[in-house]
């Protein structure tokens, strides 16, 4: 007779204590944002604690708590922070802390079946399918990110070029003429590697010139798809970009579907962060065209601040969706009655069986905030980006280095045409945690890159952005300096800037 | 002059107060599992609750929490509840649970960068290569599930097939020989849907046959690889299974190692569930060829009870891994100081670019039990499934349909050839939220699953289940039965099951 054993806590009094005091610990930590640093590097003693060998005894959760405030909570990426403006990644929310923890209580597996879980996915999907102007019954399923979405529209795309699902069943090779997809040469990588991933291969991907503002040019898109006609492929895919990632420019999405559609082809939009701007009436008319893609690509954890990760997967025909992924198998066989009824599970709509109940964490970040004051704080970074491209308009030192269309502000240093200075003022930034940009190759120099995407970003916080830049921007030219009055600009208890 | 807005609490105090009420609602909810049904079906009220149009105006967040309790918490799919023994499904734990709250609020993107949500799923890779025999170099990443794992795998085996990157660019159609896998027909449909995905084809796949204990036929493997080299195609890739879907079989693995290395084949394990026994000394042998493995995939929300979802994807020879998935993207580039410090990322090694920190759960559950605790409760599970087939094979109606592997208990009813019985009962027990077994198909006919992988499942959920399957036997064929005993079989407070 062997006693039984199980994981759940040996005293639950005790465990709600410790957990509540994890609880208070993240919201002091939330609260108290701004009086830290954007960034710290992970020291060495933090990395070394996760160099030790597969514990076979436990500890005390307290134990394991205490570790994470010390080792791992300080080390953090700082993409919550208001001064972080790198990479275009949401900032999260406190709502959005305590449903991932409702999530992962109910750990419900949203492969399938007939559980709540489901219907709230379901609701996400006809959310987005109104805002985005899609048809009601449009087909949608939450993936990891757009790098997902955009290889899952890569898939339905190819199935539906070839008609049936005989591609599944017999490869690419067995198809005739080779398959063509088109994006412009500022798309996102993630779009390349679709190609690789489907074995399609990424040069058979044309990256298509683009404007001044960065805008995929139409005409040479449709030079190169009668080329490669004339050549004897077959065109199959054009994906328009909402949100560059260098720059936040939108490509003119309306005249990309009339090529699409005229060539008979899938109109398939990468909107990894841009398409939400649909969201907000102001800068809904910055997208349009969105609402007559075949398929979008775009992240909850980017501009509506849903906890990584979150990415949606949303098309138009729901059976052509379906016809890419579904398949039979007797543990996946549906039921009349019970837990294992249902029509269309999410399994058929994807490449994962296993997923986190990723609606839950949506749903309530929708419900609390509501369209309105999330498009508000949409509508508010793009004022910041304009604010902060205005005084590098009227710097002496600093030179805009891409239009601003969105949220996203590319600069750099005047007369630094190796772009070593900006790589050197971005590095600073980071290592002294007073803000984090990212640094980024525009025409073959690197550039300073803010894409301000956090909620918690306001004026002061690009007033203080323009006095660390000028500063570092000093320290770079090892010119004298003088900052005393630049102490605690934007927070309590903290100097920001010290002398050095 | 616009007001500043962001998504922080008004009133943080009232906030902290509302989260802590969530909290304890959830650990109530996780304390008082026994005393519910294992599930119950969303009604039309809940559904209909997730039918509504796009919400413009927010709503105060205790008001969506309150949503939350009565429309989301009681229609969860269940598998946190000892009685669940369907589809393999982990059940959590409540450290868990804490876990992914504090990696919602750090909200770390861990696609790249410097910061310690590297460093802890590097610590992930290293202890899975230590418990696996890999050497401590091995490349691992974590994903949503198995079945992106094993996607992956074929990838990395597809290039390291060709030899360099020139598949990436090129596409499969300029490869010389089309790429042959092998798993056995017992091997889970997503090694299917990668061939699909990979654009290789599904007829691709060879499903070799497997033996009576449902493990795949070494010599049978060995003709279809000759077969397959003669008649022109290559071979390149075997997948073996640890735990297979169905019946929880365990290939035999240093054969099929043998195998591969001898035909210069990459050698696979999709362990999604059973790669984990290797945590236990007494299970351990079980899985023998693992360490000889090139690749395994396997999933910590199965056996070590993590949140949904927590994949895990690892290969021996890091190089192979890097070469499949490294890009060169501006936005990507490495910096020598600062937050952009690094050499390989989490992107670098998978499809993903935005990802949660799935490390931070994994790394508390095993910081928090060891894996002392972790395998105690693997064996366990062993010893349930044990009971419940000692008990079948005494029972007078129902009778074993595959043997035990491992944790999974397929049988059904003695002379219900069709398997029409066991799909009622499975359908009953979901029905009345006493227990939900799974249904598959066993050569042909509906079986009754038990897969036993829950901790919380212990002796007294077996002998409920007994009398469970023995009453919902006897109402499918509406025989008299008096169960007036059986009243509170596992819990206070609940009729688990009643006269109908």
């Amino acid at each position: 007779m062997t006693e039984p054993v199980d994981l759940d806590p040996e005293d639950w009094e005790a465990f709600r204590a410790e957990s509540h005091r994890a609880l208070d610990s993240m919201i002091d930590y939330l609260r108290g944002l701004r009086s830290r640093p954007v960034w710290t590097a992970p020291t060495e003693e933090a990395k070394a604690r996760f160099n030790r060998e597969l514990p076979a005894e436990g500890r005390a959760f307290p134990a394991v708590l205490e570790d994470f405030d010390r080792y791992i909570k300080p080390f953090a990426t700082g993409n919550i922070h208001p001064m972080f403006m790198g990479w275009v990644q949401g900032a999260g929310t406190p709502v959005g802390m305590i449903a991932e923890m409702l999530a992962a209580g109910m750990n419900s597996n949203c492969g399938g079946r007939n559980h709540i879980a489901i219907d709230v996915e379901r609701q996400i999907a006809r959310w987005m399918a109104e805002a985005f102007g899609f048809p009601r019954d449009a087909s949608g399923i939450f993936v990891t990110g757009a790098s997902m979405a955009n290889f899952l529209s890569l898939l339905v795309a190819r199935d539906q070029a070839y008609g049936d699902r005989d591609v599944r069943l017999n490869g690419l090779c067995a198809q005739s003429g080779q398959l063509i997809a088109y994006a412009s040469r500022e798309a996102h990588n993630c779009v390349r590697q679709a190609m690789e991933l489907a074995g399609l291969g990424a040069r058979h991907l044309r990256l298509i010139p683009s404007d001044d503002n960065r805008r995929m040019k139409v005409s040479a898109l449709r030079h190169a798809i009668a080329a490669d006609r004339a050549a004897g492929f077959r065109p199959f895919l054009v994906v328009g970009t909402a949100g560059t990632v260098d720059a936040g420019a939108v490509d003119p999405l309306d005249r990309l579907a009339d090529v699409a559609h005229t060539e008979d082809m899938w109109f398939h939009v990468d909107g990894a962060f841009g398409a939400l701007a649909a969201l907000s009436p102001k800068l809904k008319p910055l997208v349009k065209g969105l609402e007559r893609a075949d398929s979008i690509a775009f992240d909850f954890h980017k501009w509506l601040h849903v906890p990584y990760d979150a990415g949606f997967f949303l098309v138009r025909d729901p059976k052509a969706h379906k016809r890419a992924f579904a398949a039979d198998a007797a543990y996946l066989s549906r039921a009349p009655r019970g837990l294992a009824v249902g029509d269309t599970w999410p399994c058929d709509l994807g490449a994962d069986l296993s997923r986190g109940f990723r609606a839950l964490k949506t749903w309530m970040t929708i419900e609390t905030f509501g369209t309105k004051k999330l498009a508000a704080c949409m509508e508010q970074c793009c004022r910041m980006a304009k604010r902060l491209e205005n005084w590098i308009e009227t710097s002496e030192n600093f030179v805009m280095r891409a239009p601003v269309a969105l949220n996203i502000v590319c600069f750099g240093v005047r007369g630094d045409d190796d772009g070593s200075l900006a790589r050197e003022i971005v590095m600073e930034l980071h290592e002294r945690g007073e803000a984090a940009p990212s640094l980024t190759i525009l025409d073959g120099v690197p550039a300073i890159r803010a894409a301000i995407i956090n909620h918690r970003t306001h004026e002061e916080d690009i007033d203080a952005m323009t006095l660390f830049l000028e500063a570092a921007l000093r320290r770079a030219r090892k010119e004298p300096h003088d900052f005393g009055a630049l102490v605690e600009p934007h927070g309590p208890g903290k100097t920001r800037l010290s002398e050095d």
